[in-house]
């Protein structure tokens, strides 16, 4: 069913499929991280993601929310929608974590007092930088019309992922989306949403679920997303 | 005239005065770039900043725009009205330069396509990230309308500066605001406005009469601000 590889990140694979405007996305085992510095194949990991991603992709449908996911086809693999992506992140933050902490000094952990989006521009020489809505619009990188769309379909994400995830015990600390266009969709979510662009923290304990386990070496990795996978209710096969 | 000194910058002192609600803000002739950790003392820096500021102050009053500015009263000394200091300064850019290259990858000297605003919050210690008018409102720096009223009066003050600028030969590439309020006057430009927060070259060579002479060893500071203050009629008496 693959055809041709047309893009290859550092955890996913994009290639052509058998229908015109169809892609075929495959999660793969890396783990990165710090820019690509540190780099591990984790087996499993690939698998775990396609599945979390799968769950949530469906979760949003359900909820009125558009993404590019049509459908799992396969262990690691799914087939979506071919956009053209923007090239703004989308950070929603319910909770102080990762690099928010070290730009504006704050402790870990710190609760907000309403849900913050922040975005950065997708460049690995600059690092992804933080940007404004007015350096998007300035720089061609998105209208302010899209970015506000984005901006609003993130924080109704955060409202939906949050509360399953909270149903399972877990607290949203924080998420990344990235988001893509083509002619018959508008503008969509697009490539993943997985304990790799998340935080996680186990309600009760804090123990994190998420890819700080691999940033920080605080444990065994497909443990953890595989109990993000248990409590969600999510199958693996 | 001179009370008690009641706060010691890098580049100015404040000090009470003989009237409540007025402050003497004193420019010394300290030049600091990168934090701080470069610094000389060059004598004759605070008399032209003063005077420049004096005059970009007493231009944006006739514009009808605020500030902090009552009157010079020496060589270095102007009389200012007290304000408490909104942590946030305002940044407008009508050229790239400075951090906006390194952050964004831009070649110094790209033409924008209008003014942009941007946010630093201010703190030494974590050295002035950036920062959107989001972060200012949710961890309660400044309102929305107080940014909004900042960015205004920015853009404004950018047009009044260009143009006062334009007609000596310089090209204002940037400059930075810093704002404050009280009960009296409400929200009005603080700090200062002089080379040492502006970015200025010459219109036909590029010759750069700013800090950035300071910054990067690039020759004469005070006489580059000598050539500010001469090309707009500043009187340094």
């Amino acid at each position: 069913m693959r055809g041709k590889l047309l893009y290859e990140g550092k955890g996913k694979q994009l290639y052509a499929s058998d229908v015109a405007g169809e892609l075929i996305q495959v999660f793969k085992d890396d783990a990165t991280a710090f820019d690509g510095i540190k780099h591990d194949v984790i087996a499993g990991k690939g698998a775990l993601n396609c599945a979390i991603s799968t769950f949530f992709f469906e979760r949003l449908h359900e909820a009125g929310i558009n993404t590019h996911f049509i459908r799992r086809e396969g262990e690691r693999e799914m087939r979506v929608r071919a956009l053209s992506m923007i090239p703004v992140e989308v950070v929603v933050r319910n909770v102080a974590a990762g690099s928010i902490c070290k730009r504006l000094g704050f402790e870990e952990g710190m609760e907000l007092q309403r849900p913050l989006c922040e975005l950065f521009y997708k460049s690995d020489e600059l690092h992804d930088p933080m940007i404004t809505a007015d350096h998007a619009a300035l720089f061609g990188w998105a209208s302010s019309e899209e970015i506000g769309f984005m901006r609003t379909t993130a924080l109704k994400t955060n409202e939906v992922l949050s509360t399953l995830l909270k149903d399972a015990g877990i607290r949203l600390i924080d998420f990344k989306l990235e988001f893509g266009k083509n002619s018959s969709d508008g503008i969509v979510i697009g490539d993943e949403i997985t304990p790799d662009g998340c935080r996680l923290w186990d309600m009760k304990t804090g123990r994190k679920l998420d890819k700080d386990v691999f940033r920080r070496d605080l444990g065994n990795l497909p443990e953890a997303y595989h109990e993000v996978a248990a409590r969600l209710g999510i199958s693996l096969a």
